[in-house]
């Protein structure tokens, strides 16, 4: 099975996931001058900062925009704004509840005082991951299925995957690497720690929330009086018009989050009833219709038809964690071994951020340690 | 069992609840010069506009406020204020959520700005239902178990209640009535149409959501910048403070709702441990303790201790109508038998409302047909 077993002596560091703290871990090290191998199971960099493409319509599926709260993102920001990867999105932001009212139009809408500025990333959220990734060395399309340890350090033991499904035959072994991060969701991460015991107990303490997340493309403009709600009808709990964020398409392109509750409780659900609840729901409180609502009863819901407007399901397994931790990340010093992830930081983009800085100053610390006389 | 069956001829209507839509159906009938009867379980008329007191805090523990939409309430509003028994009620409005984050202190609170005015009734939610049911024949702690239909009209089958519960060795058979309304939640209305399947079918199709409601005294203001707020984080979907309300004591009293999901999923779980859940959310989500929290670990949080702040739970079987009916209520001519409810209009306050006075009209019109030459 083990097509490949490399060992090309010591290096750095492997990091394992490549979404925002995966790679923002990576770069601070490759900043540094150390080695730094990043695996992705994925095509590219991005994890749930996300993007898709379907003709004229995009959607960011996943995560939506972030805030900027800590200074160590403050002094990034301007940066990354010139660089023409990240813009304000000037929202207009609301509350839609159904509020023990069958709504007529928007009777249960209120327009929200942002309190602090919405961010995305441009042309998609996954850009920021990939501006961040520029430059490393990135193993795309493998999944990290075991690690072990050696005298030398960390083996890591991955498989091709081809559209995020496992090859077993085409295995292979990476490594020693002097450090490991594993920057993937708790559950992930625990899944990999049979020889760290006491980092497994900490991830497996945490617990991430599914999300059903739908693409909606219309091809009329709704006239619908914000850009992004929160919802509290049925499923759902956010919708974006994701056509309104900055350097977007203009076709008129909608995003609908169901809450953890309903993903949970409708994980197995076929793709296309989970289109036609989302889509329903949001239809009622937003009084408006979306379209033809044949076009989202195939019994593949991710089967577009052409010259209609787009309607998809993802469905995230791990989206948001429920009692996220907030020390930034795990390290443990004696197994050079260290987790990062939104989950160690608040479950926020700026969290996993944040959490990728954090883990990259351990090891920094750890290797300045090591280099003393 | 039946210790009385009285039949003094037919007289004009029962109606069935003495909550928003009873009172106002039986108010609008009476006023028209007809002979009405309300059976009520409770000691007295309100439904769902409940308040309770413990000592110095009042809480409005289930409908919260009102909004006025329709021209019919609109007209009724000026008199009712000028009466004392409603206020507009200028909320501090706030959007409350975790958005992916861990907040620290209020990082996830956004200001509202309201679209329409609420108001409530004073000095308690119950007031208005009280003032509608002035000078009613209120036949109160008598639970409706049964209908009978004779050519004479309606029978009318009660129990007696004490404290809302049964006590089968009292009960009476009132009427005959020339017509009957069912103002009650549509599964307690279905449970009692036996003799009318078509209203039964309609009534069946309706589903009301549980709520779990906590009443939470505090002994220090908590200084938060809000009265009322829409919260999406764990249990909670809206926490008001009561005290904020116009009319009401100054003691510092907060009502927490969960959301019908959890509700459902937690129904039959203890009170204390109902309290905990939606008082450790809250304190989460606004960054305040609310006091001695030793103080809801009681087998039963009812259970009061002396001296300190109130902490109750109620559960509420039927809040809010999941598909509500926009008709504004079911009127079966042939049986002269009717159904209304805030879940036949919209499932809001209004709508209860509204809904008395549709089938009061349909009654009324009914009345006069058959009075014409």
């Amino acid at each position: 099975m083990v097509q490949n077993y490399v060992r090309r002596g010591a290096r750095g560091t492997a990091v394992v996931g490549a979404g925002l703290a995966g790679v923002t871990a990576a770069r601070t090290l490759a900043d540094h001058g150390l080695d730094v191998v990043v695996f992705e199971k994925s095509r590219g960099p991005g994890g749930r900062m996300a993007r898709r493409s379907y003709g004229a319509h995009q959607f960011d599926f996943g995560a939506q925009y972030f805030t900027v709260r800590d200074p160590r993102t403050r002094e990034r920001l301007p940066r990354w704004i010139r660089d023409g990867v990240v813009a304000e999105w000037p929202l207009r932001l609301a509350s839609l509840r159904l509020d023990g009212q069958r709504p007529q139009g928007l009777s249960g809408l209120e327009l929200l005082q942002p309190s602090e500025p919405r961010f995305v990333a441009t042309p998609g959220m996954t850009a920021l991951c990939k501006h961040v990734a520029n430059g490393l060395e990135l193993r795309r399309r493998r999944r990290v299925v075991g690690l072990d340890r050696t005298d030398a350090g960390w083996m890591v033991i991955s498989e091709a995957t081809t559209n995020g499904e496992h090859s077993t035959d085409e295995m292979r072994v990476d490594g020693p690497f002097q450090h490991l991060v594993l920057a993937l969701p708790a559950e992930q991460a625990a899944q990999l720690l049979d020889l760290a015991p006491d980092l497994r107990s900490h991830a497996a303490a945490v617990c991430h929330q599914p999300c059903w997340a739908v693409m909606l493309g219309v091809a009329e403009p709704l006239d619908l009086p914000f850009d992004g709600a929160f919802v509290d009808a049925g499923p759902l709990r956010w919708v974006a018009r994701d056509s309104s964020k900055p350097g977007r398409p203009s076709a008129e392109s909608w995003v609908l989050h169901a809450g953890p509750e309903w993903s949970s409780a409708h994980f197995d659900d076929d793709p296309a009833d989970v289109c036609r609840a989302l889509i329903e729901t949001f239809e009622h409180v937003a009084g408006r219709s979306t379209g033809d609502p044949g076009r989202f009863r195939d019994k593949d819901a991710t089967e577009l038809a052409a010259g209609r407007p787009p309607v998809a399901a993802h469905r995230w397994r791990y989206s948001m964690a429920d009692d996220p931790l907030d020390g930034g990340s795990l390290w443990d010093e004696q197994l050079r071994l260290g987790l990062c992830g939104d989950w160690c930081a608040g479950s926020r983009v700026e969290g996993a951020f944040l959490s990728g800085l954090s883990i990259a100053t351990a090891i920094l610390t750890a290797v300045r340690r090591s280099d003393a006389p």
